[in-house]
């Protein structure tokens, strides 16, 4: 979608404008008559002038001969919007704001009407944001097409480089009412409301070229298309830092977003599987909302998550150093070099070590010598400096100290977190008027590191996803259980190995080696173990009969379906049993699960999850990212799967669904571990 | 230890009292000349007048009869304090502050000052805080005996109800200067400094009967004496809450923290099952630490962790709940009576659930209205409302409303959460002067209430700890293993089960009944799977002969001692293994620790622990908080483990450990879990 036109409109309508500066209506004209560039007319059927302007009974009466150039703002009763939205399509509008609440999210009736809505848009092509949204503001243009007074407050003095788009309104208006307190500059701010037309996959394909913007930041409450999704913040997250707040992560806030937005949502698990293919940065509450925008100042080239770490005293020290292990980030080991300079400008009782401890009566001047040691040595790209307020300790001097230092290091990422009250607040406004991030606890300050490092660092092997093919070369009624044995050829057509299967019949009854393990197949044993479908160790070939005979006979008095049959297979001495599944998510599409099997995957849920486009090297991580990696790779005297076989086998199992995509689910379990070898012994595929 | 003088002194003594403003001897002055009721006389050699006060050069020369009624306080280099402390001593004065640095924090011969300071305690019976410390504060008596400026501020208006304890001085000042900003009422600040006496129990025991305070909050780096301090804080949290910050939790914290105090860090999974033990509340982070002082008002009756929570909009509700499920607390549901109220006075679109969202134009009546009803239940004890200002929010009247309403419901906990940033400050001012605990972002709304709620549910069936007895009825030389068919015995005789046993001779090999299994034991075969001493299934006497005259023959050529020798056991057909174990941790003393067998404590390291005074309930807890508990319980088909039994089993083996307290270290590895039965089949004794 084109938003140009959308976002910088040369004109503007406003449906509902009123002369009550009460009104919703009248709040959005007036934000836009703050920029004095955009023109803008009210529309109001029984006033003359609205705010001192001239008014206009109809859209169509505007002066205008291109309406194309034209926004559109309803802030009409949900009824009316239907017909003005044709009437305004048909004049040539393309772009569209409904601020009107009462659709899908009110009742039944809004419901269709909001389908009315995406009908007309998809006629007339026409960018639409909401309905029951707040507007959106693009801040690089002054321009606020929204019912928030943010634009009112021009006090920040840092770049507007963060884009912010929230699905609710309410954390939308909070979070902006949070942001003229924090000299957080913004560039974009958009409500989604119900996402009838835009949703954020369209604004994220916006912002990978928006040069104003260095962070992407969402609150969602149900994704809207999970293949696209997975496209668009993956080409975004290559670029830039995307990171998103979802809500309704456990059984009870889902409840509470399905009620609240009517979203279906997905499992958790999956949606976290999601998120870090995607390379998003997530976020799990308003805290860290608010200190991923105090981070991202500004965009950096920075490829490690070690972190160095300076302090003025042992105890947030210690803090600090527990919160990096806990945060996934590492703490680098100082070279010779470094070490040296640091010795010849620090006092004798300083250990030279990571985190740094230049002791309770460190002035600014031994906090300049330090901190100018350890950002001279190119390996140090993040620095984090800890103060607490002490005797001697002069904070001003030392903000001031660490302003000049980071205009000598421009490409160094500084992070400060002075710890106390009052005593600090005019040194936090040094640092914060520099544009350093400043936190007010370790914790926060070490999160937010993580997080961005983390992402820095994985950004360099993340691939843009490509979403999967929604066209389905033929439609199937309902589900489709494919043919057991089928089943096995289709995996080793495929590349899978799998235990030799044959069907069993009266005529091969002799020339069985025996044992053998003897399986009753079909649609009436779906769940095998359940049906004493299985014959573990059938030892003759009498004993192979009378199970044979068993089931024909339930055929033949048609107690069970004529489909069904049974398979003997060789008797294979597994020395692991593991899991391997498929399912058809509903927000996200193909989702491949993992396990070692029986109790870890049925009982302690011990799974990961990838998509179809997984490479060896996912496969891997996959792999290792299940608790129970250290028995799969061979515990005490055990003996382990060679991994690198396994994750081909899960990279073949992967390719062969993508060639097949009408599969909505596949069950191998177990997939037996043998003798170095990885052999499927039991199937099940759905279409 | 009595406090009384320590802490209300009538006279106190500044030695290093100076007249250069900057010294911290004079800043000390100065803190306690602010409070006009104390006598105070500073002590220089060379001045004649102290900040306009009359000086002395010696404590002897002050003008008093009873030193007893005067506090000394030392802010004098190290070097001197020995030899002043012997002399104040002797004159009469128990009660001792010492500022002072450079003793065991800095070298050599400061520790060995350090214990010279410890000697003259003991000797003479003083009360010392320090050294190496800041002092502290009464806030209740109006003295600051600390070179902190915190009393200079008097704008708070709570109560003075916050104690903190602080092992870190840097900590301390940081959060001192924090409180001044926040409306938080400090009772009384401790800077424990090097706890060369007076340490964190000392502390913990004298708030018990403390009216002033009703939350104690601590920093500590290390745990002075476990079970003292298991037994004080149990103590005082079945009177009041405890929240404990320990740092050091990950290995880079505790590595940190060994160069920083050169305190011996503990497990981590012991330190928390000791904090579980001893009922505190435990704190992660500095974050933490600030929001528990926010939400502690006052003291309450609580019982449940249910909450209600109140909300204008549906995204915060949506994150709230999912904070919620996090965080171990209930969203109660409302009984009928309640449901009925809040139709009759909200609007019909409002869905009459908890989370109760009230819809983003709720006004300060709706407020009122919800919260009434709400509060009016008997149930409900603790009702969380959010706020989020949205175009018709008047956030200052809705303030207003919950304060009068907290007036009226003055024995339930009202917590806010007003988000957003500058269009609040003022509705936050409101909440704040009237003492209701309110917060910037759910997450830390519901963590507080957490933790809070939680302290409240449990501490109905908290036990206060009593301290085993540190008598050793004999003294050993060293480890002492005990013989194996010994402790088989020693567990029989308090009643556990045990795999029956018996030494394997020449003598009895015909009369066994096979299959058997062999061991060899000894000082030699400790670790009895890495020599070959393990012989399984053995089915005929030639194979148990030969077994035998291998470990005979290997005694006599003085190849392995001469206490070895060969066992044989039962076979049992085990359905599960179990691991029992007790070890006599460093700082907490006996500590029993429990796991399923195998790979799930071996590798996994699945296990849980408790102490020696675990009670049937506390045992149950205990077996539930292993993941694999499932598996114990009984998954799939498999049989599980008659729990009860279970319990008892281990509440046996404390039993039997606290009559022996000598004993060091228990291995029972593995216990069988056989035809419902428990039996211990290998077991290891060290004292």
């Amino acid at each position: 979608m084109n938003l140009e036109k959308f976002l910088n409109p040369k004109y503007v309508a406003v449906l509902g404008a009123s002369n009550d500066t009460k009104k919703v209506g009248r709040k959005i004209l007036d934000n836009i008559l703050e920029n004095k560039k955009t023109k803008v007319f009210p529309v109001n059927l029984k006033e003359k002038k609205v705010a001192g302007i001239k008014a206009y009974k109809n859209v169509k009466d505007l002066p205008l001969k291109d309406f194309s150039e034209l926004l559109v703002v309803f802030s009409i009763p949900a009824v009316f919007v239907v017909n003005e939205l044709k009437e305004v399509a048909s004049l040539g509008v393309r772009n569209v704001v409904i601020i009107s609440a009462g659709f899908k999210e009110f009742n039944k009736e809004g419901a269709e009407m909001e389908e009315e809505i995406e009908k007309i848009a998809k006629e007339y092509k026409l960018n639409i944001l909401g309905p029951n949204c707040l507007g959106f503001i693009n801040k690089s243009k002054d321009i606020n097409v929204s019912f928030s007074d943010f634009l009112l407050d021009k006090e920040v003095k840092r770049k507007n480089n963060i884009a912010f788009i929230s699905q609710s309104g309410a954390i939308g208006s909070a979070v902006l009412d949070w942001i003229r307190d924090k000299n957080i500059g913004l560039s974009y701010f958009f409500s989604l409301g119900n996402k009838a037309v835009l949703n954020e996959n369209d604004f994220f394909d916006f912002f990978k070229k928006d040069k104003e913007t260095d962070l992407v930041v969402a609150y969602l409450e149900e994704v809207s298309d999970g293949q696209r999704f997975l496209e668009s913040v993956s080409a975004l997250s290559k670029i830039k830092p995307v990171a998103i707040l979802k809500s309704g992560r456990t059984s009870a806030g889902s409840k509470m977003a399905m009620s609240h937005t009517g979203s279906l949502a997905g499992s958790n698990e999956i949606l976290l599987a999601a998120l870090k293919r995607s390379g998003a940065i997530v976020l799990e509450n308003i805290g860290q909302l608010y200190n991923i925008m105090e981070i991202v100042k500004k965009p950096l080239n920075i490829e490690s998550n070690k972190i160095t770490l300076i302090s003025n005293a042992g105890g947030p020290a210690v803090l600090s150093a527990d919160e990096v292990l806990e945060g996934d980030l590492e703490l680098l080991s100082f070279s010779n070099k470094t070490k040296e300079e640091l010795k010849k400008s620090l006092p004798s009782l300083v250990n030279i070590k990571n985190p740094l401890d230049i002791l309770g009566d460190a002035d600014s001047d031994r906090y300049k010598k330090s901190l100018e040691s350890v950002l001279s040595d190119e390996k140090i790209e993040s620095v984090l400096i800890l103060l607490t307020l002490q005797s001697v300790t002069n904070a001003d001097d030392i903000a001031k100290e660490i302003v000049s230092l980071k205009k000598k290091y421009k490409n160094k990422l500084i992070v400060t977190c002075f710890i106390g009250g009052k005593g600090l607040n005019s040194a936090k406004k040094i640092l914060s008027d520099s544009l350093i991030p400043d936190f007010d606890s370790p914790e926060e300050a070490i999160w937010s590191l993580s997080k961005l490092l983390n992402y820095y660092k994985n950004r360099k092997s993340l691939r843009v996803y490509k979403k999967e093919s929604s066209k389905r070369e033929h439609d199937l009624d309902g589900e489709f259980l494919v043919d057991y044995l089928d089943s096995f050829k289709f995996f080793q057509e495929n590349g899978l190995d799998v235990v030799k299967t044959k069907e069993l019949t009266n005529n091969n009854l002799k020339e069985i080696k025996y044992p053998v393990v003897i399986k009753y197949t079909g649609p009436d044993f779906v769940h095998k173990s359940d049906k004493n479908a299985i014959f573990l160790n059938v030892k003759t070939q009498k004993e192979a009969k009378n199970i044979l005979d068993k089931i024909n006979k339930d055929k033949e008095s048609c107690l069970i379906s004529d489909k069904n049959y049974a398979i003997y297979q060789e008797m294979v001495k597994a020395d692991m049993e593991l899991i391997l599944g498929l399912k058809k998510d509903s927000v996200f599409g193909h989702v491949i699960m993992f396990g070692l099997g029986g109790i870890y995957t049925e009982i302690l849920k011990d799974v990961s999850f990838s998509f179809l486009d997984i490479t060896k090297k996912d496969a891997i991580k996959m792999i290792e990212s299940v608790k129970s990696f250290p028995i799969i790779k061979g515990a005490r005297s055990q003996k382990g799967v060679d991994i690198d076989l396994l994750a081909s086998f899960i990279v073949n199992f992967a390719k062969a669904v993508k060639q097949n995509p009408e599969i909505s689910e596949i069950d191998l379990n177990p997939v037996f571990v043998s003798q170095g070898k990885i052999k499927i012994a039991d199937a099940r595929i759905v279409f």
